[in-house]
């Protein structure tokens, strides 16, 4: 595995860079966690029957989070790396983007902005209580583990394949919007079985401040499974290790035609 | 028609590259699918009539598949070129842009991906049927099949213009989007008539694991002439040959000015 | 007024790059139209009153145009400059940056890809008749007049300076996007009063083939006179002229801080 | 604090650069609140319940602010930074990224293009009253205020993360989009519970033009308390004074690996 942080881990404990990480990463999940949960907050204002969302509502939760995900990690992607999300962090870890100290510091970044938005929500809607998340009424709590593992999958493996591989190239202008959009599509799928979370700081900080434990475990367990994943796939199977052969076309220099 | 693939056939079946490119087919293919189709589920789940879906229906399976098919596009797209649909491969060769063999592999890819997103979402929606396509009551076979035909000719020109094309330059960057968003678009359009896959493995993971083969035929054949045509007039036609006239803004380097 | 075209009348009218350029406007302006006319179509499918659309229903009208027409531009952008618009291809000569003669291939193309859409549009619908635009109950011609002239004004100022001003620079990857989404938020505007055209040929293929002229007018003088206003304002007062001040934060290059 | 523009006050005061800037200003901020606001009238139009907008409604206005702004910033970026808000106009100044008097043309530019889009909205609507913001029934003044300093300083944070910062690099690229949307997701928030303006100029036009000033000072002084607190956190505890350690894999070019 190769080491890409070349520096003691002393050196990086105290180094302002990491400092600055850490509070981009809670800024940045801040902003995701309240538009985000915010949104849930906002239906529950405008729509007052308690079934299942509707599907207005449905695009409303997704585009909230797709939209806020994006700016989010745009606004963090040159300071942190763009995680917002301790499942992205894992994935980074497992395949050794970054060193344990610095996923540390991400991981409490994280959970911090999101208890924070969490806090903030209750107090500007006048005391409404976070919705978090939990499986819905006909799909047991294992089969929410399986989609939050396969969710997140997809949004590690886009993460992956778009900011940190290294011979993404310009591809990595559009990283934000790809991880912001996928987690809008996932949602719109897994919505309506479970919440489709894909996010433990997403879901950690609603749960904590509205205190609904209900199914919780399944959002750590079942994002850092499929991260973790991906990571793995992408990682060892996908980054080539040897010299390319020119066979496609997007490869391709101008030149070459 | 010029080879833009410069190795021997043996060379290249058991190449890494080969393999990684179809490795990264598969997943995208997946996540691609699983979303799209997924949301089509999502949609059974919070919405039981079954009658033809309502508007705000039509915008999540839009938006699902739009949003969804960038990102895989984007994670694909310097590893695979990016095709994530038979009838995308199937333009790149009619336009001798990629070889048999590799157009092989990726339909081999491709429908693995999306047989395996749907054995997944049979698996954690507790058993629902994935629905696939047909055409809506109303009109004819022969209407969805030119329908088709029409809404993958726009989608592989698309490709072809922003992807393909050796002149694309700086475009290539949003791509994915573009390919992406007009995906959503015709889905807007074709949606209430025949479905609007413009994509054969999109439509036959759903069909085999829901096995619903009613209209099947049309899927895989209009999605070939419209992506065959395209990259016909694409590569033909529009693809310069000759040194270019500086005549419009565009092309102008801004020292031209 | 400077000449930016740099070659003699004869020489343009049959040089190959005139004609890939009158194919690409062609191309982009059927797939484009195809998808707008054909959402309202969908809608109609769908949905069976004739009143003016519910909210959902001008989402889909304005996603729908505001995708097509994304990908309609990032299509053609490098081959034509991406008007797919009879009133951005006026502005564009109002502003001297294309010819007479390459305005008018492009108005004939335009109109020849909105009414193939809609000729296809009617046949796989299975004899449909387009809709096209009409001032809705309620507002005056007049004011669907002055609707067209603001919504196109802001349509042109966009292409001029996303797409066609010289000091651009990197914004032009993303001047495609521009275009397409302020189209949609305009429609988002203007779809209830008289259906925010702000396209000659958007309006007219549907028009001829639905045979329905009623205030059709309003749809060419509105975007002529809007789409010129902006093209005068921006290339004669926001271009500049002389050497810029290095005033704001971004026009500083990265070395200047 | 660094200056970082280099010349005097008389001569900034006259020079073309200031005026271009101030017009971009100007017509951006126009197509913006036109947009904006007309999609809240269009809303009035087609339906007439006077409740609290229903969640497709609450989409419509979202999207119109997310898409308009998106191309209303990428319009003027190049000319005068992409303001289209007083708020990140007081941002820009409290960083010391601009000069007072620049401040002070820019928003008198944004109040004037806000009160020209307002009564033009007046009369193509045939006289319907504009109608701004207020908070809603159910939200005390306090947590309105409070909303707006949060949701601003989200907005603004993502303008200095992608749009100011010296180090942003070709993410300013898609700086305009990140704006542009995390405006659409904060308004899925704040929407139901005060309408979630984030910029004084889009709430006074209409608040003018329509003659309704209930709590309108909490859309002034919340978007300027966000708005600088964000400038400061970002100028002075983010953008990095010293060397960076090359720590995760987003700073990485792409040799270092």
């Amino acid at each position: 595995m190769p080491r890409r942080y070349a520096f003691g881990r002393a050196e990086e404990a105290y180094h302002p860079d990491s400092m600055r990480a850490t509070l981009a990463e809670l800024v940045s999940t801040f902003i995701f966690v309240f538009a985000g949960e915010g949104s849930v907050l906002a239906l529950d204002k405008i729509y007052t029957e308690t079934a299942p969302p509707a599907s207005s509502g449905l695009v409303i939760v997704a585009l909230a989070h797709a939209l806020a995900l994006f700016a989010a990690v745009a606004s963090s992607m040159n300071v942190s790396g763009g995680h917002v999300n301790p499942a992205v962090t894992f994935g980074a870890l497992v395949g050794g983007r970054i060193s344990v100290l610095r996923a540390f510091y991400y991981w409490l970044a994280q959970i911090l902005g999101s208890i924070l938005a969490s806090l903030l929500l209750r107090l500007v809607t006048n005391g409404m209580r976070p919705q978090g998340f939990h499986v819905h009424s006909g799909v047991g709590e294992i089969h929410g583990l399986i989609l939050e593992i396969v969710l997140t999958f997809g949004l590690v493996y886009v993460v992956y394949a778009t900011a940190i591989d290294p011979k993404r190239g310009s591809l990595g202008i559009i990283a934000p919007l790809a991880i912001g959009l996928i987690v809008g599509a996932n949602i719109l799928v897994g919505g309506p079985f479970d919440g489709a979370s894909m996010n433990p700081a997403r879901a950690f900080g609603p749960a904590l401040v509205g205190w609904r434990w209900r199914n919780h475990w399944i959002y750590w367990l079942g994002p850092f499974i499929g991260g973790g994943l991906a990571a793995l796939i992408y990682e060892y199977m996908v980054i080539p290790t040897e010299p390319p052969l020119h066979t496609t076309h997007q490869p391709l220099a101008p030149e070459d035609y």
